[in-house]
């Protein structure tokens, strides 16, 4: 048995969670802007955040709480500010928010998480949010989640969502999700994500939350720690996941029958939203898999495949289709990974591009082909050691610089 | 007594340098592409190189010869082609091309240094190498510096070069420089550099072997080691001084009278040349010092001021005069740097733009102002120490990326 995909599905497929996404004003744009997610049962929660020493005071209230309580009821997001760099009075404006969604739902605070994306530095226009607040508790149905989906958009030209069906023995569980992010990529959360990149998971299961953070962190690092768009780490890198039981299994914990299953569905979740925001990032047109094998240590093949993903110089060649494959083994030798040049082979796919540290002799033309077609995996053997890293990223073009030069001015 | 500058010189200035720049036809636009450099007299030599894994087998040659020998007569460079990744051969043909000048000229092979820049990958054509030599060496005279200056070039928009005359008591000497280098600079040489960036700089000045070295390793660090275009370290950076002594003067070591106005001047020429890469950086328009300070410690300072000025996200707003300060605060949040946030100040030039880890309050088009004049510093005070380091970079714009998507195909 094996867990089933449903396409269209979002963060309501699951039993018991209704959502919405509303146009509250945050957005100059006059796009959806507040996003709020409400489960009808109590949620264990898990969660990951930022590495950023300037984490955006939802991130710090997020954490905070995460720390010191086993059940949630709602989740409220805005975009257009991230409540970032906004000190004391960011860290009130967290909270009112969250006071204003339990108030108007009859639940305490402390059961309300917020979380924020946008531009850094600006306090929240908290009257545009209690608007945002009050939309958003009218719109609220099971039917929300495309409007969620779309409401914690900033620069993403396309909204993010998976759902999947998952067998646990006599009952079936369902997994839901969204996410954001296009820019400002390169998250390294606490277990490691980079653009501020938001995701939000939900299932019916019943699952005990000291697993259900075991398993967060091993996903995350198979999906959301290893993309990068620009090697720009948020200040609001956020993933959070509720569990809210209404599926009626035995709490999956370590060991229990169909933990794996359920594990694997929800990798494959976050798998699926990561590679959704590296093709949906900034002025991208190519999704590019890196992988650094034979290396000597686990550090080095990451530190390896990492400077030729976040290489300016490999990414706008990848942008102009150009196999320039000395640019890849110049961002490897300057990537600190211990290797002997003459052992290096590299690969575009099946095609041998490098072999014993000089050209392979497959023609550019087809080379060039390989990288046309959009999503192409970029693939170099250090002929050093067995450790293996593997980074989904895209390349850099003038569409990038032409977003990221006119945010705002 | 202070040394002064000399407009127009370059590495011809000090006595008993000639030099040439011809096209021999390595560069498709048929621009001049290969320089010689001649000192008349045997000259001390000091030099740095890339810490690429990938070392060019130019770099590798140089560096066997600086160690084992202690006079050089002459360097050859060819740009339009690197001599990188080309294993065997390329060793082969860097030594070739030495044997070519040293024939030539009547001198040994070991006494003939030899630099490439350009594209990785590919073996010189030795045919037109040595036409180049030929042609180098028929005009090879004391107005030579410019020719060679420009045929250096590669993607750069405008030769680079500087002279200088430093009183040394009873005699001047000279010091006279030229380089290169517009994109994939972010050198870190052995004493740190990055674009393939090339610099040789000349004097007549008798200068002991080791005195010489380590004035090149002060100077270093205050130069080609603090700049960052793109943060793409290169396989082929190269610094080599030439010291032929011809002025006469007691040969300088430390402590010796002058040593100190020397290795001013030295550093100067260095430090005029660096900002030179970067004002010429591939489609820049910005040149920015990033200053990191009230660091815990100085690795803190350079990992802070580093990931500021290589972060794509600041670069690109810089290009757009957009303030939008949240992106070096969360390039410096993820910088790995310690501090606290609320202690962190930032000026854009006097300008105060965050002040406690929030907004000082400046007008955004007062800071949108400073950063239209190209020239302008980003000064982050962490607040928790005393440790600095400075960055030389420069903005990133769409033209760079036009420039390297079609460097090649």
């Amino acid at each position: 048995m094996d867990f089933s995909i449903v396409d269209g599905g979002g963060v309501c497929f699951p039993r018991g969670f209704r959502a919405a996404g509303s146009a509250a004003g945050l957005k100059a744009s006059g796009k959806e802007d507040v996003a709020l997610l409400v489960s009808d049962a109590p949620a264990v929660c898990a969660g990951t955040f930022t590495t950023s020493l300037f984490p955006a005071a939802p991130v710090t209230r997020c954490r905070a709480l995460l720390g010191g309580r086993d059940a949630f009821r709602a989740v409220f997001v805005n975009s257009g500010n991230a409540n970032a760099c906004t000190g004391a009075v960011g860290g009130r404006d967290a909270e009112t928010t969250a006071a204003m969604v339990a108030e108007r739902l009859g639940l305490d605070s402390g059961e309300v998480l917020v979380a924020s994306t946008g531009r850094i530095g600006v306090p929240l226009p908290m009257d545009i949010v209690e608007k945002g607040v009050d939309m958003a508790l009218s719109a609220l149905s099971a039917d929300g989640g495309a409007a969620a989906a779309r409401a914690i958009m900033t620069t993403d030209t396309r909204p993010k969502e998976f759902a999947a069906k998952v067998p646990l023995g006599s009952v079936e569980v369902g997994i839901g999700g969204m996410a954001k992010g296009a820019g400002m990529i390169a998250p390294q959360m606490e277990v490691v994500p980079h653009a501020t990149m938001l995701a939000f998971l939900t299932t019916d299961a019943a699952v005990e939350r000291g697993f259900l953070a075991e398993i967060l962190s091993d996903a995350l690092e198979r999906s959301f720690n290893r993309i990068t768009v620009d090697g720009d780490e948020s200040t609001n890198d956020t993933v959070l996941v509720l569990a809210n039981g209404l599926a009626g299994n035995e709490p999956l914990s370590d060991g229990s029958p169909g933990a794996d299953i359920f594990a694997s569905a929800l990798s494959a979740a976050m798998e699926k939203l990561a590679r959704d925001i590296v093709l949906d990032g900034e002025g991208a047109t190519k999704f590019v898999r890196v992988k650094a094998l034979g290396a000597v240590s686990a550090g080095d093949a990451e530190a390896c495949a990492r400077t030729i993903a976040d290489s300016l110089l490999c990414k706008t060649a990848w942008f102009g289709n150009d196999p320039n494959w000395g640019r890849v083994l110049a961002a490897a030798g300057r990537s600190g990974a211990s290797f002997d040049p003459a052992k290096v082979s590299l690969f575009y796919d099946d095609a041998p591009v490098v072999s014993g540290g000089m050209d392979a002799g497959t023609p550019e033309s087809e080379l060039s082909e390989i990288m046309r077609k959009g999503d192409f995996e970029v693939r170099i053997d250090l002929g050093a050691g067995d450790a293996a890293f593997e980074v989904w990223t895209c390349d850099i073009s003038r569409e990038y610089v032409t977003i990221n030069a006119d945010y705002h001015t």
